[in-house]
């Protein structure tokens, strides 16, 4: 046992949450990481509210134990998704990809926890003073939507942890226990891993997706469209085709363009290796394997307490 | 006390390693740190053959401990830097930028202990595989060159660990005792800190440049030119120049001609803080004062054990 202060406000038993990603978060990989004692979080983003309200059914009858939504706020229709959060009294959310004073009010007066995912200090600071109860401070390494600073976790995390008062989870380059262990030595007091439970027979990524991630060696990832949105991919031939229109400088309205819809569900749901949108962290190349959810938790646990007592 | 392969094979008290760089290590800075029990190296980079002898020389006159020489091995006149090295009896050799198999051979015959610097596990094999004693692995995070693959701390210091036989020191986002064990829960047998060492009494860095790198934030350093060699920089109005080209896709020659000569030489030693070139690392946000190298060494190595021992 250790307890943090994440595990104490959470209420869960190990410090270990899984990172709410589009097209592999669903009920099923949320409810087994939060019986296997971390926090599972389904990931709103690849959901419309009707979807969203059926996950967040499901998980709830698959677990007693806490479980989060991770809600993107960049999206249409956003209105409609918190309300069915705070319907369905899930008792903690995530937020990411917008500004955490518009809607950390309204969770926390359905006493909703809220935790906001930054790439710095300075967004870290921000999220603080909008009331949240926590947030996810996400380093360079990390796979898919990403800061355009840059900053690595082994920087971020100190910087994150030296500038807040409420607790830090750090995310980036997690993916087993020695990991964890060096994001707690850093300031931690939680890990949220993304790349490792794509990689799990519970996520409901496409099984091409997930063995390509098994697959992936060093540098197989890069940040693309930094003129958009800076999002880290594996290299296939949709990011080679972005790559190249970047170094030839092509507008912000080509590359939307080329971007054009449904690449991330192609890619990460549907399967198509080359053509889709495939987001995983400079991770993947540690990862090879596919266990399942709950040998996630524990094997990165165990090794965490194995490693803390040297 | 805390012996591991590294402190074993180069004979000295601490992991610490002060990186060899350009314009900020001289035989001042080199013999101070290995009078406190680390290991100091004089950078070659900026040096012809008789400046680098003259410190040589004096270095050893200040010091009796085991120091370094670190050899960018792409510069012209190597050489005579090398055969300067063999002469001086320099007892190790830090070489980067370069193929290790050209020189590894020459300085083990002459009785030469060498570690080569590399940014991913691809290259860490053929350094050993050249009969190098050990490798730097430097993260995306670091100061000055760095690879192409953008691998963080994080991520490369396992896999490197896992790939090599022989001792890994770990470099990139390292500034204190923290992250120095953050480092090695990661794998690593030594750290080298190169930007905690620019902002230090000893280094002959001009003093603008320590004093921007103690004022520089979160976010103000950038890898720049990664179309000609990339390198990671403190943004100044050169840099700005650098970026705004590369934004409009400018050819190599057109950033070859911005850069022009000597830029280096005028940021970190002239401390022309706006046309000059500023090498730092990510970490630089962390350091907020100028200490001798001596209080470095003991302040990380302090720091280090406490932490261990919590």
């Amino acid at each position: 046992m250790l307890r943090t202060k994440i595990t104490q406000l959470f209420n869960i038993q190990y410090p270990i949450i899984q990172a709410g990603m589009v097209w592999a978060s669903g009920w099923r990989l949320a409810s087994a990481v939060s019986n296997a004692g971390g926090l599972g979080i389904i990931g709103a983003g690849s959901m419309n509210p009707d979807l969203l309200k059926l996950h967040i059914q499901k998980c709830k009858a698959a677990t007693a134990l806490p479980f989060a939504v991770n809600l993107p706020l960049l999206y249409h229709g956003i209105d409609q998704q918190v309300q069915t959060i705070i319907e369905e009294k899930v008792p903690i959310v995530f937020t990411s990809a917008g500004n955490p004073k518009t809607w950390t009010e309204t969770f926390k007066q359905a006493g909703i926890m809220v935790v906001h995912v930054v790439s710095s200090s300075k967004f870290a600071l921000k999220a603080q003073q909008a009331g949240c109860d926590a947030v996810v401070a996400e380093g360079f390494e990390a796979g898919g939507h990403n800061g355009r600073e840059e900053t690595t976790t082994m920087v971020l995390i100190p910087l994150v942890k030296a500038a807040l008062d409420i607790p830090v989870i750090a995310a980036g380059g997690i993916a087993n226990g020695r990991q964890m262990l060096a994001a707690f030595v850093l300031g931690a007091d939680a890990v949220q891993m993304g790349s490792r439970f794509v990689a799990c027979l519970e996520a409901s990524s496409h099984l091409n997706f997930k063995n390509k991630v098994i697959d992936a060696i060093e540098g197989d990832t890069q940040m693309s469209m930094k003129k958009l949105t800076p999002v880290r991919l594996l290299k296939n031939e949709f990011s080679d085709k972005i790559e190249a229109a970047e170094n030839r400088c092509a507008s912000s309205e080509e590359l939307i363009s080329l971007l054009g819809k449904g690449r991330a569900r192609l890619g990460m749901f549907d399967g198509n290796l080359e053509e889709g949108e495939l987001e995983i962290g400079q991770v993947c190349a540690l990862i090879n394997d596919l266990p399942s959810a709950a040998s996630i938790v524990s094997a990165t646990w165990n090794e965490f307490v194995e490693e803390k007592r040297e």
